[in-house]
């Protein structure tokens, strides 16, 4: 690779000193009186010579690099939470700043060493992050740094994460406003260390018990296509006829379709049908399906600007609403 | 946040000069003849100090920073293409670098302004990444850059895509080896500027002509599964039986199954399918769905190994092999 040019060469290019060539190239030759030939022969030089400010030799002397770091668990892994790393990258570069994205698998070790690697760099400030929502232990060496925890929680550290209790409550509000009172089953086992199905279960319970209804039961199947679909499938089978369904998330919905159109049943009109997430299966399943939207591109340009703000992020959880997507999957009860 | 701890302040700390804490710093203490007890001295007091060598004082130094830009199109908000980032991260950690990852939205301006702010950070080397197959023209300011292009092309330029053509003929002789030759169709339009699309039926040709067999013919819907579910809807109700199809992708094989799935017919039993990606979707289907896979983080790894290697990436157009997954949607003919 080409020897990189410097302000030197461009100075020499042009005939001048190097404190003018500065000068000239930092917007600052009127202030110093440089003449409009030197000024105009400066800027030629520099456009010659490709000439490039250092950032990284200015980042020496301002401890200001301009580059945020995202460390993840697997959030570029994981396909449905792309929309993280898209959100970061929006937010970070519409404030003029640069993105490193790590993936650490859950390795502490290899965090550790990431993160000595990023502060390194002089790394402006870290984005931590996970691709579901969960509680973490933050690395000792990122608590003394300017930190922000996107859909994820440690005690005392700045956080955004989605308002999964209120996407509860919104998912047996489009139910009950349709008119379903009896016969409102929900579909996915309970996962007691997964905050989206404690709390989504919360503001489910909440919105039942608000409006006099009692869930008439669960299907414990796993929060995947096939479990759904062999387990919804034999509660069909075994005679229950449930009205609606309240899914723990849109792959589950899918097994449920699958389950109701291998015994010729519809939806909306045999069963009714809300989810979470609002992945791309919400508008691929057919019907397209009414579902509560997990907004992993505003949590992140909202995470992007707690921690870019005045003064840093400030401390405490930030809740971000997940707000209904209606479509055809829930039919209003005659 | 604190001032940081320097070289000078090690030194201090263990009484010796910033030489000698240089020294043992950086493994040469037996080089230089230093005492044992002054080695001891300076290692406690870097590790007291929570000391990090500085990359980027050293970067400016020796002109290698250790990191990687990734400037893609749209990589990490196409969900289906989050494993391009996936694996390029994994294969740029393995050999200790970092990786910067940029989003262009194919905005050339914002993109020449992500090359120059890389730049300015001395990035090593750089992957240019497309979401999906194509030919791309690279910025003028890469090209005397160490680069290598992901996922699509440009003459001159070393870039690894995938065995689209290869792909084609693995998808007919799947439905070929199993005893299919009339009655197949290709479900998907083709799209003359989209290389998947052009070499994938290439491939296809050349499969069945060697077989002897024609298609049936094309049911041009676009490559999303509602256009799918229409018009493959529209063909089973004109009155044609299709006996297998070739899906342009997974999508368009959601929208086949439920066009099956609500007139009562079942894939495999009345219709053979065979797809192109082996996305999620190919595992959510019933029955599971056979697929040829976008090898995407191969791709990713093989491009950062050129990349990375001894004197650069070689130019030139590295193919790499989509294999079949099999699964249930094909029956073998009676």
């Amino acid at each position: 690779m080409e020897r990189r040019v410097t302000l030197q060469d461009v100075a020499e290019r042009a005939g001048t000193s190097r404190t003018t060539a500065h000068y000239v190239l930092t917007g600052r030759d009127r202030e110093m009186r440089i003449g409009e030939d030197t000024r105009r022969r400066v800027l030629r030089a520099a456009n010659e010579l490709r000439y490039r400010p250092d950032l990284m030799a200015r980042g020496l002397r301002t401890q200001v690099t301009r580059t945020i770091a995202l460390i993840a668990d697997a959030v570029a892994s994981e396909a449905y939470a792309g929309d993280l790393v898209a959100g970061a990258l929006a937010a970070t570069a519409a404030r003029g700043y640069l993105l490193f994205v790590c993936e650490t698998g859950e390795d502490a070790e290899l965090e550790e060493a990431l993160v000595e690697e990023l502060l390194a760099r002089h790394v402006d400030a870290f984005l931590y992050a996970t691709y579901f929502t969960r509680d973490v232990v933050v690395p000792a060496a990122l608590r003394d740094q300017r930190v922000a925890l996107l859909n994820c929680r440690a005690p005392g550290l700045p956080s955004v994460v989605p308002d999964e209790v209120g996407a509860g409550r919104t998912a047996a509000e489009a139910l009950l406003s349709a008119g379903y009172r009896d016969g409102i089953w929900l579909v996915g086992e309970p996962a007691p260390h997964v905050v989206a199905s404690v709390e989504r279960l919360r503001g489910i319970e909440e919105a039942l018990t608000a409006a006099g209804v009692r869930a008439a039961g669960t299907v414990p199947c796993a929060w995947w296509p096939e479990s759904a679909f062999e387990r919804f499938g034999a509660l069909l089978d075994d005679g229950q006829e449930p009205a609606a369904v309240i899914c723990a998330n849109d792959r589950v919905a899918m097994g449920v379709y699958q389950a109701l159109a291998v015994r010729g049943r519809r939806v909306p009109d045999d069963l009714a049908v809300v989810s979470f997430d609002d992945s791309d299966l919400a508008v691929w399943l057919h019907p397209a399906l009414t579902s509560v939207a997990l907004p992993h591109r505003e949590l992140a340009a909202i995470a992007v600007d707690l921690l870019l703000g005045e003064g840093g992020p400030p401390p405490g959880e930030h809740r971000v609403p997940m707000p209904l997507r209606r479509r055809e999957s829930v039919a209003v009860r005659g």
